[in-house]
């Protein structure tokens, strides 16, 4: 954790950008696997970590504005818990590391928040993103699940603040970047022909958990990188196929990091992999070269998905005026995702808050397939943390789809296409910093070029 | 996934078995970490894999018995599904590889469910586990979140089989065990001091994933093995200490191994430790003896406390009568857990459903501290699968409370115990399937004496 007096401050100014009115903070609980008592990893509710910092379930918290008075509210160990799960520092001493004087039972916070009701104090809550967030409303607010009506002034608060990472934090980041890279620097020295890809996945988890660390979400290790989120593991790596890799720890504290690298299966790539890669590499650099302090975000995403449709032009495989055909969306045949996403407490940073706050400042989002998938379009400003992840994929759904609409005629040569469908997919993908003059990269550099990757595999 | 016969069959039994009605199988849905969509492992529900077999979040089930028909309701995937998540078979093609001809889009669940009711059908479900559960109950039959009433005949029916293990399921839980051997062999080889705790649980995971498997449940791996459940990983082992490893893998069925093995830090245990492991060594022993059908396992538990305050006896820490103390419960300030639990599609096998259905076919449980614990007591049957694992601890927070209230002092030599109160805790753990005519060890043999596992450790 970090120190009481960065909690105290954090609140303090939560409580006067809100300005008045009762904060609900629902801290998350154990989740069940196959029985209520086999769990999976506690996972601390962001918000509540980086307000009231105790990464313990079951606790909830209020800050009334109106009436000055923040409580946590908790149960107490009994006997049997210390002798199943060890003696612990009591809630109020907890409460205390982080500022907190007043701690009360778990079954007062109903109690609490009715009076707060009967006297016309509005209560403020976040969007619900689990089950069990919405069974709470339910008995704490009598919100029926499905009805809730988030705070909009508490939402748009908590990611001002959330979104300026400080100096602490930053540091934080980037020590779960430097773990990352580890992780990436494991699998791409250990890829072999003949090995399957959940050795490689084990050896990535084995190096964040032996850091102290875990994962910032599933990993990602495959030879189907056209697959945008694909957690099956249980593949073979053949000669010629690349490994895609995304993978990021995550600090004990709870802060992310988030990379991505694609691997040779051989010691070096193919020349038809060069070609494709060597793109992705330049939309990256590209990219990178154009961030700082007030380029919106969605222009980078622009330049990059042009810099992919210039290249693709060269090979064939599109045609065209490369800016009409990102205009028209056809670049997203091949780069259907976005450009990059906030970084912090969660690896697409408070996506449970909505994109439409993190990433657009309240503006609309696009519905069109492929730029839909921009989770950050704002002006960049110092302190934000976001990746930057182009990417080059053929997927053979969507070729086959878009083909038999004959859409984007004008800008995809789908017979070329076709003598890439088996090509599968890449991407590289890195975590910046936005200083005030630019931008700066966040912990250890991985390989981001074939002759880097190559040169690692051959070390 | 077994033969499409398996699951025809099991689903057989079960209706010859409950005999009328309508059962409802939830399926278990993504479960989001700190958002939606950065979602832990996913895991279906072992009753509904035991009975549709199907791997895939956002199912349910129908087996409507008295209309003679089996229906699976979930909805097929969208090319936004295929463009991040891959393509898949068909949810009907997916249904009839598990003999279900049958589907309907998620949302006429509620339908059928209405048309049964008011038909006066009676809709038997089973015990919610999961926020989600209750959440959908509500929706499905209006029922109020912690006003469930599951059907008994359906919790029992469901029991009865899946505690009877076939030899497919034998096979399947064997090569967990395999795994899960291979995991305590990899800690018992690599632990040294000076290493963390966490840098052992990493090698342990890896080697669970590496072999296609999962987790069975969380790792524990502590030098504080006194605490039951103690899932925390940040010591570093320091000679003198004992690492306390209890991990078993789980097959992408989803059958479960579990195990458990104490390893000396340094090459050798000391003689203090030695002391105390042997009557561990020698319970266990006692207790694997006297598995056969027909023997209550509440009489091998009762056997295995007698062996641990014999020995305790000899070294002057209890006095009195082992049997007497037994009966008493003072044994349970050294051994406060029970004996061993079912094992199968669940690490604690059908935990959800109720121990009292399980492990006592109904009869009443103890309500005593450490008896209560007992998770399985009723007569062994052939076909039972489940864990030996009886522990000596020292527990402080413990010694200290009994002590304040004279408890037991009959039995406990409280002076004696002071000495041995930072001795921490041990355990080894085995899984045994009930035969025919005694019982047999299941997957490969891990270290279960001292001088096992110093051999390993020289080695």
């Amino acid at each position: 954790m970090f120190s009481k007096e960065t909690y105290v401050n954090r609140r303090r100014q939560l409580k006067e950008k809100v300005g008045s009115g009762l904060l609900l903070f629902i801290g998350n609980d154990e989740s069940g696997m196959n029985y209520e008592d086999n769990t999976y990893d506690f996972r601390q509710d962001s918000t509540f970590l980086y307000y009231f910092g105790l990464p313990y379930a079951g606790l909830n918290a209020i800050i009334d504005i109106d009436n000055d008075r923040e409580i946590i509210f908790g149960n107490e160990l009994t006997i049997d818990d210390i002798v199943w799960m060890g003696t612990q520092p009591t809630l109020h001493e907890k409460a205390q590391s982080v500022g907190i004087e007043e701690t009360r039972p778990a079954a007062e916070l109903v109690k609490y928040l009715d009076s707060a009701r009967r006297s016309g104090q509005p209560v403020h809550y976040l969007p619900t993103y689990r089950p069990e967030h919405r069974l709470k409303l339910q008995e704490y607010l009598g919100v029926k699940p499905g009805a809730e009506q988030p705070s909009i002034a508490f939402i748009r608060a908590v990611v001002d603040q959330r979104n300026h990472k400080t100096a602490e934090e930053i540091a934080e980041i980037e020590r779960a970047c430097d773990v990352t890279a580890d992780m990436h620097i494991a699998a791409i020295r250990m890829v072999r022909p003949g090995m399957k890809e959940c050795e490689v996945s084990a050896a990535i988890n084995a190096v964040a958990e032996a850091a102290g660390c875990r994962l910032s979400f599933p990993i990602i290790a495959t030879v189907n990188g056209q697959t945008l989120h694909n957690h099956y593991h249980g593949n073979v790596m053949k000669p010629g196929q690349m490994l895609l890799v995304d993978a990021g720890a995550e600090t004990e504290m709870g802060y992310a990091g988030d990379m991505s690298s694609t691997i040779c299966v051989d010691p070096t790539f193919t020349p038809r992999q060069k070609m494709i890669y060597d793109i992705q590499v330049a939309s990256h650099l590209a990219a990178v070269e154009a961030l700082r302090p007030g380029v919106p975000f969605k222009d980078v995403y622009e330049l990059s998905c042009r810099v992919v449709c210039e290249g693709l032009k060269a090979l064939g495989i599109m045609k065209g005026d490369p800016a009409e055909a990102v205009e028209a969306g056809a670049h997203a045949m091949f780069y259907p995702c976005g450009l990059g996403h906030m970084m912090g407490l969660d690896v697409h940073d408070m996506e449970n808050l909505g994109e439409v706050w993190v990433g657009y400042d309240g503006q609309p989002k696009s519905t069109q397939f492929g730029r839909k998938s921009l989770r950050l379009a704002r002006p960049l400003e110092p302190g934000f943390v976001h990746t930057i992840e182009p990417g080059i994929y053929f997927i053979p759904e969507l070729i086959d789809l878009w083909k038999s609409q004959h859409k984007f005629e004008d800008f995809i040569n789908y017979a070329e296409v076709e003598k890439w469908r088996d090509f599968t997919g890449l991407r590289n993908e890195e975590d910046y910093l936005i200083t005030e003059t630019g931008a700066r990269r966040l912990g250890k550099k991985i390989p981001l070029t074939t002759e880097e990757v190559e040169a690692m595999r051959q070390s």
